[in-house]
């Protein structure tokens, strides 16, 4: 098969960017290891910038997103039994939408076949080839048979653990990371959020978030220690976790219901600065990867690709190579400012067990701080409802 | 001897409170540990907020700072050879006053004598006596002999290593501390500033500040390592680090001569929160050190001076005694917030040994965020320029 940009990986990143070049009349093709049904089983984020939305807008893939997502005015940052209302839209005029990234991907795959954007599913054994060259290819493995797909580009969308970044080669002193020392227990549930807007909360049993997917789909999470297993986390005893951190300081109280998923996540800060060898491109997590606090990790990717649409499509276009030889700079310019918020979020909220008793007096000014600067809420909005492109 | 309040300590704390109690009617003495020219040797900070400058023209003393103080509306974070000026006036509204510590003491010790403000210099062997009971008293050696003032209240003023927080008591859970990793090198010279305004400085050498005391008065600091001697350091080696931080960024160059002063000053954050014990207050650096980043340590004695002395005050004049009551949280909250931002301007512009590879692109981010952003600039702005009393 001969396409002009090889995508790997039917991602947020990868759909996004298929849609983009298709609505130029670029062909591309996706190559995706896991079915269909995995990767909508996949639980992921759900609050979506204006950058992301209008990515759907533009693509005129929203129709779902304008009638089910909940536009968010304002989040809370609750510290024991203080809330702080960060009233994004007051701050910055703008707002975010809540629409589980689950259902995005969905309306994106739904859309593919009609806009000429195939996608092959449970492809084994992808390798990339000749990235260097002019004519870079990928090889892979459908229902046994050995599979080719010859391109002008290759676009790596294929998460932290996919083939991508390695035929980027090791490059350590661009290779930047942070774990941290906890996870996120989390449960998804068909049950009313506990309160209308999100709701962090740091408190001396630590960090935990109530939020929603819907009017009728809550998600919530506390922080457990890095060796928490799942095994020692009945849904009751998370229930009553929740409720502890929440009952008194939501609308509603935390309502219970059977756990639709439960499961823990770790924690990293990374960054790959080679986003770029030859033709090959690395855009979403391929390439970084943020904490969840914040919920940067989809809206990033969805910028990436962002560039790396425009920039591809200036090459076919006209054969500009500019935007291609400047996509790295460019990504990673607000890639390192969203790993700072996700960062400075995620201290702030968390108890981090190293932290001394001074270390966590500067976290609790931090948030007295915050309940009483404009300013600083502004900065804060301002991040959490995305920097411009 | 008998007063109403007895203050141990002649810094700007002690002579601030006196002068604020004499304004008002109120008998007080300070002891002192030092001669007055010892006190007016030490070299200090030289940044006032209103809140300072404020108190000295409600004293009436604000004759020669009026002159001679420098009026700032802005200062300088400079990454590299990037300069970022945060225009205080413009976010804010407000400015500071670059105008010495030294000279500020100098204005007040001054004025003692004309305003019935009596201070015992070189009083050795100061001691705390019945602080728990209806007249606490001090005693002190003058000139080998015993002397005893009895007062309604004392109030110390004396600094981190003065005999009145020890006289608090012991309160580990009430006491927070954080040293750091390095300390700072200064020099004091006369010559022209390199820069109208002050430049914090972070580089691949680690932390420099370019600031002045006058027009024709230059300090400048470099970070040095916690092991770092003063004799290892020449002023020709000083002159050539500072030539080589602030040349390329400042508007007239580093311009040498002989040093009035060179020494090396570790950092410390250090609060205890434990500021009244029965009749005894506690102000400035008795209770509290900053790191000088963001010069927040005479800023702070004078807030807590301002609450101590209208508490003082109101018990006087009323018999009121809520005000004394409430001193200590009031204070604590400014301390708290100051703390936070004196910490987080050390973090932002030093290079911590412990650090690694993405905790400095993690500062790099956060001073692009600041570059690019005007509410981070007036978090930072409002805070440096002093929050609210």
């Amino acid at each position: 098969m001969k396409t002009k940009v090889a995508i790997i990986g039917a991602g947020p990143a990868g759909l996004l960017l298929g849609h983009l070049l298709r609505s130029e009349g670029i062909d591309c093709v996706i190559v995706e290891r896991q079915s269909a049904a995995h990767i909508l089983s996949r639980i992921r984020a759900g609050v979506l910038e204006s950058v992301t939305t209008q990515l759907m807008h533009r693509l005129g893939l929203d129709a779902r997103m304008n009638a089910e997502g909940m536009i968010e005015h304002g989040f809370n940052l609750a510290d024991d039994d203080r809330m702080i209302r960060i009233d994004i839209e007051a701050l910055t005029g703008r707002y975010v939408t809540v629409y589980g990234q689950t259902e995005l991907t969905r309306d994106l795959m739904d859309a593919a076949l009609d806009r000429g954007l195939p996608i092959v599913y449970e492809a084994g054994e992808v390798a990339l080839h000749d990235v260097d060259g002019e004519r870079p290819w990928i090889s892979y493995v459908v229902d046994g048979q050995s599979q080719r797909i010859d391109a002008d580009f290759i676009a790596g969308c294929d998460g932290f653990h996919g083939p991508s970044r390695k035929a980027v080669g090791d490059h350590p002193a661009r290779t930047f990371e942070r774990e941290y020392p906890f996870g996120w227990l989390g449960i998804l549930a068909d049950v009313a959020p506990c309160h209308p807007e999100l709701i962090y909360a740091n408190g001396p049993r630590g960090f935990a978030l109530a939020s929603m997917r819907s009017p009728t789909r809550s998600r919530y999470y506390i922080q457990v220690p890095q060796a928490a297993r799942i095994e020692d986390w009945s849904e009751d005893r998370l229930w009553d976790e929740l409720a502890a951190r929440f009952d008194s300081i939501s609308d509603r109280g935390v309502a219970r219901g059977p756990a639709l998923e439960m499961s823990i996540a770790p924690l990293r800060s990374f960054v790959f600065e080679k986003m770029r060898r030859g033709r090959l491109f690395l855009a979403g997590d391929a390439a970084h990867i943020v904490p969840p606090t914040g919920a940067k990790g989809l809206n990033l990717a969805a910028s990436d690709v962002a560039y790396l649409a425009e920039a591809l499509i200036a090459w076919f276009a006209k054969g500009d190579a500019a935007p291609l030889a400047g996509y790295e700079a460019r990504a990673l310019a607000r890639i390192w400012k969203a790993e700072r918020f996700s960062w400075y979020l995620t201290k702030l909220m968390h108890r981090f067990p190293e932290d001394g008793a001074f270390e966590h007096r500067m976290q609790r000014a931090e948030i007295d701080y915050v309940a009483t600067s404009r300013a600083m809420q502004t900065a804060i909005a301002e991040n959490y409802v995305g920097l411009p492109l």
